[in-house]
């Protein structure tokens, strides 16, 4: 039997580019570190790119959609139908990703891996439904094996096509009705905490609903007991089709060798699925913003992650790490384009 | 006798305009407070130009430069003739505030006020002199009277021309060697701490160097003892000339109108003597960042700031400010143009 392709080796950064991008920050016309984590990220940037100036002129952002089988429980602020209806949102421009998208120039697509309510052909949405929804984690496993691994694949199908695409740097959102519900439970799996510790208002629960919502993980964990050592089956079972997918995403274009931006709770705690499953995608992933959502906190500590921004977003769909992408492209831009002390005749 | 410009009263915030901006983002497709800080800066945004829909297109950053006659009691990591260099590398394009105007097509503006070397006529470059460099603070006051007047209304005048181009959002910078120890001497004279607690490397002292420091802003404090209740006097006997234009551009661009974007240590010194000055001034300024220098904190904590971005930053020219434009630029967009619950048929 070979090999998943998701346990494949990641792409290796190229240190000869990153010296040498370091060796030129050195030479620009400011106080040494003065920019502060803006060198690091166009150093970082280089040698993730293998090109001492970095290009973040391409950038592409996936959002993957599902439903959750747990929305039955009662866990989130909005019914189901949303998850649809705001695909539909993304597909005509109206949403935030799709605005921060059009700001940066980004290409924009959304995989749609199993609504409750098929939302039908729509322009930018890649169909890849797997099932009306995950079935209910409280319950049953989120997903057949089979299941996750064709939602793997819708992310490592993304990920090709932006390597097809030429993106330098990739972004990955998710919408899916009741996904911090599982985001929390996989949280819980992966890290060990108790759901108590990190569960949040997702999109806008009252400290009731919290309640509720932490006893409905609370089950979901006693029935499934994920193991933080077996990345694969903790997905299965309390994951999601884009959670799942964000994972294989990330995996992939580490594996094509792109830098990826991670967005917020959710996306994270997909990260560190893959990266449990597969520990040299780490390097490959820039994390843009803390989340106010509370299990943020912990999954980045899993990843020993410090994060560039912390304006107390909470929205998912990738909007943090779009958000992010300017302050890179400043970073870049600074590390391209400043003089150097020799070049501009500057007593350093 | 008449009251100074710079005691007339700034233009009020739009309350209504806010109001309406503020009922518009509950409309939007996403849940409540879900764009963290986004939501609340494009508010404060359409308040300031009164305007339901705020407009970040035409930004203006102008860049005040000067030397301070205290460099004599080696004070700096780098020679004073670094004024001059970079008055020239900012006039080139290759320094850091160039490259972030360019990226954000913002308009750059030099104001040279009076480096210790006259860098003669320079394309970009507005000539100002008031003198090669103030006076040595440790020995004498920095300015005579009728200069921190000039050195004023320089500022002023920077303002003037961006409203008269149109501007919607105005930066402003700093170059100056030894303008760190003015500016700590300052914010000592403003805030009541002492020397020793704000004092920091600028632009690289080493722990010798910093405590060499601490001990001639002492010695200067000593002498002219400056008071949190006397702004007008603290900033000529302890400040700069681009200190002092930057309080004057600040005072200025609140009279106008013209929301302004704070940098770091140096020019948030600047604006705590303008609010001091004046404090209906404080509505009209947007904090940037925080920077690495330490003073910093007990600065923005005196104006009750709190700044957007923490990236470690610390080299002044406006920097940070400019690349917070992005942020900001995205929080209008996100306002601006996304859809709303009612248009995209979205069950809130």
């Amino acid at each position: 039997m070979t090999q998943p392709w998701y346990l494949e080796e990641p792409a290796a950064p190229d240190r000869a580019a990153e010296a040498a991008a370091r060796e030129h920050q050195g030479q620009l016309t400011k106080p040494a570190g003065s920019l502060g984590q803006l060198e690091g990220l166009a150093v970082r940037l280089a040698g993730l790119q293998g090109r001492v100036n970095p290009d973040l002129s391409n950038v592409r952002i996936a959002v993957f959609a599902a439903d959750h089988g747990v929305a039955a429980e009662g866990v989130s602020a909005f019914p189901q139908a949303v998850t649809t209806e705001m695909i539909r949102n993304f597909s005509r421009g109206g949403a935030a990703v799709s605005v921060l998208a059009g700001e940066l120039g980004a290409d924009l697509e959304v995989v749609e891996l199993g609504a409750a309510v098929d939302p039908g052909p729509l322009p930018g949405v890649v169909p890849a439904r797997i099932a009306a929804g995950t079935g209910n984690m409280r319950h049953e496993p989120a997903m057949l094996v089979e299941e996750l691994e064709v939602a793997l694949a819708a992310g490592r199908a993304a990920a090709e096509r932006a390597a097809e695409s030429g993106t330098r740097l990739f972004i990955g959102g998710e919408m899916g009705i009741a996904n911090t519900t599982a985001a929390t439970a996989l949280a819980c799996g992966l890290t060990g905490q108790r759901p108590e510790t990190l569960v949040g208002p997702g999109t806008g629960l009252d400290p009731a609903g919290v309640d509720h919502k932490a006893a409905v993980i609370r089950d979901t964990l006693g029935l499934h007991a994920p193991d933080p050592a077996e990345p694969f089956e903790a997905l299965r079972t309390v994951g999601g089709f884009e959670v799942a997918a964000l994972t294989g995403a990330y995996i992939a274009a580490a594996q094509r060798g792109i830098p990826v931006v991670v967005d917020g709770f959710i996306a994270t705690t997909a990260a560190l699925a893959g990266v449990r499953l597969n520990p040299d995608v780490a390097p490959w992933l820039i994390h843009a913003h803390r989340s106010a959502e509370p299990g943020h906190d912990a999954v980045l500590a899993a990843l020993d992650a410090a994060p560039l921004l912390d304006l107390g977003m909470r929205l998912g769909e990738g909007s943090g790490a779009a958000a992010a992408v300017s302050l890179l492209r400043s970073a870049v831009a600074l590390h391209n384009g400043m003089a150097t002390f020799a070049g501009a005749d500057i007593s350093s």
